[in-house]
């Protein structure tokens, strides 16, 4: 059992994107978008794959397409990084479900969030957890994204949870960073287990101070800029970070807000994309692409910040 | 096309409870308790059923369980009243699926809150019930519930979605009578636009002073308590109200109040249900049934209550 | 001691206004205004008056300011009515000195919200609460604000609070109808406490169904609606309620809507003021009093209400 | 005009450690115990001091205490070092009293929240602080903590008040680190505008990333431990700043996290001080020192943490 997990370095470490969602049209997956994007972001060096999850669009798909999509990734990856699969769902029979169209498939871990409509207690969430755990053919990533869950992973937890067989690590999204010092301390004697970072915003002082990567969108579209932080940031190269950082930063504060609403970091991100030729922007709802004046500003943005096209 | 909902009144008015699901074990119907639930509850005269809700567990079930309970009740109710059913999903495509199998099973309607991961801004939310109605083969009902959604249905919103054809009413779950109250005031010229209160503890009033009745849990236990408090407030019958409004609060106060979490009312419900001999309550992850202390409490209540046991 | 409180009825009941704050300029009272305010009020027909609540904006105000409002309100007032005097503040020694300063000038009672820097747990509120009643010289009614001070006052603390000596009764302004009713539930043994409701909005049912009455804002502009309401439904005419609710409703949604910002409802309702002639619509920092446009349309709006001007 | 302010260094850098103001009953100041204090903080080498803020309770004070405080901390400070006076107040009118009393005692800056009763939408608040600081005598630092006033200052509102004279940075427990990043990029060029942490725990990351230094509260137990931490952050020395970051994290975990509300920082604070002899653990309304299970396990986490007393 859970043989494809030997490919799964423990800890997880580095850059592992978040892969966007290509898309033609409503239920219809851009298969030649999806794989320029999977080319592109291994062409930069990164140290795994994220599919179906916050940036994938993964709640707002079909479970069809949600299957479409980890069968054509990992059959286009090949092994040559390690594939996680978000399983977020708010039926724990679906989260089993896609769980085992993932170990069928061949990728090597799945990724959770708290099932995210009814409010759990925290003992609640970790029964749950433990039953989940029994049922998952693959290693678990917990990830924390309260701010579209509700629910934290409270840090005593994800420590409990660490305790437990078959969870390798965490995805901190929360963006409060002492929530993810505090996780650091807590689980000082579980080296196996990876603490992410889910915000690119945060990866330098993650790694700087001890933490194993990041999940960063921005990846999608500049994967070899994070990987570069990620490196300077292991081997403590101050200058280097403070000049990689600010394009980080400059990137995330032009692309990630265009438009008004939360939907601006997807919209943004799709539509860059699109504007450097990897895929289509089009949006599962309840969102859609930006139109003209957004789309016109997007795209001066990738000009300015010298990301270039696919030939 | 939409022949099912000629059964439809509008505007629907009167009791129509939120099924609770009875369960056997973990994706598995207590096909037997869904029977014997379905008939206790029609014998109380209410006006219509409610199937997938918040009550239903829907979010936390199998769409194979899902399908099976869209099939079992109309094939038990047979048109005795009109069948609504939750479509609430965060995948577009998914609730559409389930709203076709509702149609194809002969319910009247089915019922929507915004859909749930991603926060979409008003008119983001708006779009997409435009796109979403032209794909529905019924009418359907908005479900305000903010506290489980995030996303509020603001009023504005609301109004605009009353002039779009296909659009039946709204359910508010709330808890904020001013909203209520406001698009009462708002929805003035629709007289067919159904306005429905959430929240048993606030029936008395919201029919008293012009709404059109409740989808209230305690219905599943005592179906005639809340038709004959909805009867009383439509002739305004004050010295009835007073003594059946307070019935209302010491079964709310009582069975929804046991456990520590957010979950008390489900498990209470569930568990008072199984306490007369209705329906099993095993529960739907990531909740499980009460242990033995809470539910001897519920007994207690149920027994203070004087809610009867099936024969 | 407390000889003041005698013209205080127990359970308080009907209309209690807060009275709105005139000012001519920054720590400026506008006295004259004061004066008409509070005869145009108490021509109305209230049964009482409370000042230095939210809408007298008194958090804003200086202490300077706040004593010279106690002072000439009391004066005027002449124990026509009884008043309430707000000594909300996040220090336990100034709001003991407020309220020495209203029992020294005539005042019946004090208003309290949980002090609102710091987030203190039930417990800690309940002791906090029984300490400062062996200072306070008068009644106390508790404040419900949970929208601006964060801290619920929880029904079990209010309930623990009905039991000690001192405390009348309560002033909710959550709009949750819900938590209202089960305070109902809750002190139906303490006959004596007054349940007064917060927002105008839901004053008919609150009376209808047992609540003692409302303090409601737009009183300081229509006292005689908030009053005729309030007798409507104390002698449960519902056809007369339902006219006069609806008036309630209109003024609501047109005078406290006209901003963008939540300081709407008292600018709108000073702007107001100022269109009939009542008093300066000069605001406390951090607010500022409508611009033209703004000012217009609630001109407009007092017009089509039938809001007369004072003569 | 603003003479005292020639001693604030722009930016000002360092930590600056908002005092604990010890009390020994109510309203009474502890003066032995605070003079202990200051010059234990100060012989830590620390780069200024923060008075009345949110760990010097200053919301649960009254005004002559608050004033008491200014006076005695200038006079023994002595211009050691800059001493910054909190200044937050729900009364603009109130804060410039205060104001007023700061740079008539000597004291070199203020510092200010939103006022945190009325939630203003962010071009008032933009609009309160222009009139503020027409009146202000003294230079002012904006003070982001979102979870106690409610109110953020969200960047865009921090950068056109840069531009402002008499604006002379911010510090920001939010303990959001994007934020923080965010501030930092938009502030590029203005150099004399200081950014200070507010939360120890992100101290070493804020000054190895460009952050200006910290407001660290166990800085009145341990100065030099934040002063070493800081100096090791600004000469990038990786391995000692490991070492210091995780005692501080230490601290935090222990002494912070024994009661069960949010209280819990300051009363673990100021009993940690009591235990090694520095000031009495009386806390200001409405909180109270821990009762002894508390104090005995802050107790024995301040011997394990190597904490001295004072001889």
């Amino acid at each position: 059992m859970k043989s494809n997990s030997n490919l799964l370095p423990r800890p997880l470490q580095g850059i592992i994107p978040p892969l966007v969602t290509p898309l033609l049209d409503r239920d219809k997956l851009d298969t030649a978008g999806l794989e320029r994007l999977i080319e592109h972001i291994l062409a930069g060096g990164v140290h795994g794959l994220f599919i179906l999850g916050t940036t994938g669009e993964a709640p707002s798909l079909s479970y069809r397409l949600r299957y479409e999509v980890i069968e054509r990734v990992c059959s286009q990856v090949k092994e040559r990084v390690p594939v996680l699969v978000g399983i977020t769902d708010t039926s724990f029979v679906e989260s089993v479900n896609i769980a085992n169209k993932a170990q069928e498939t061949g990728a090597q871990a799945v990724v959770l969030t708290p099932p995210y409509y009814f409010p759990a207690g925290q003992p609640e969430l970790l029964e749950y957890l433990k039953h989940l755990l029994n049922e998952l053919p693959l290693p678990v990533f917990l990830y924390n994204m309260p701010s579209y869950t509700k629910l934290v992973f409270e840090p005593e937890t994800i420590w409990a949870a660490a305790e437990l067989a078959g969870v390798a690590g965490i995805k901190d999204s929360s963006g409060n960073m002492i929530y993810f010092r505090r996780l650091q301390i807590l689980l000082k004697d579980h080296p196996d287990f990876s603490l992410l970072m889910g915000r690119e915003e945060l990866l330098a002082e993650t790694v700087l101070l001890g933490g194993h990567g990041g999940v960063c969108g921005g990846a999608n579209l500049l994967p070899e800029l994070y990987v570069e932080l990620y490196n300077a940031a292991c081997s403590k190269d101050l200058s280097k970070i403070e000049i990689l950082h600010e394009r980080v930063m400059k990137l995330s504060s032009a692309i990630y807000n265009v438009g008004q609403y939360e939907s601006s970091y997807l919209k943004g991100l799709k539509c860059a994309l699109s504007c450097i030729g990897i895929c289509s922007d089009f949006m599962a709802e309840p969102f859609h692409r930006f139109r003209q004046a957004e789309h016109d500003r997007i795209q001066q943005y990738v000009k300015e910040l010298g990301i270039e096209s696919e030939k």
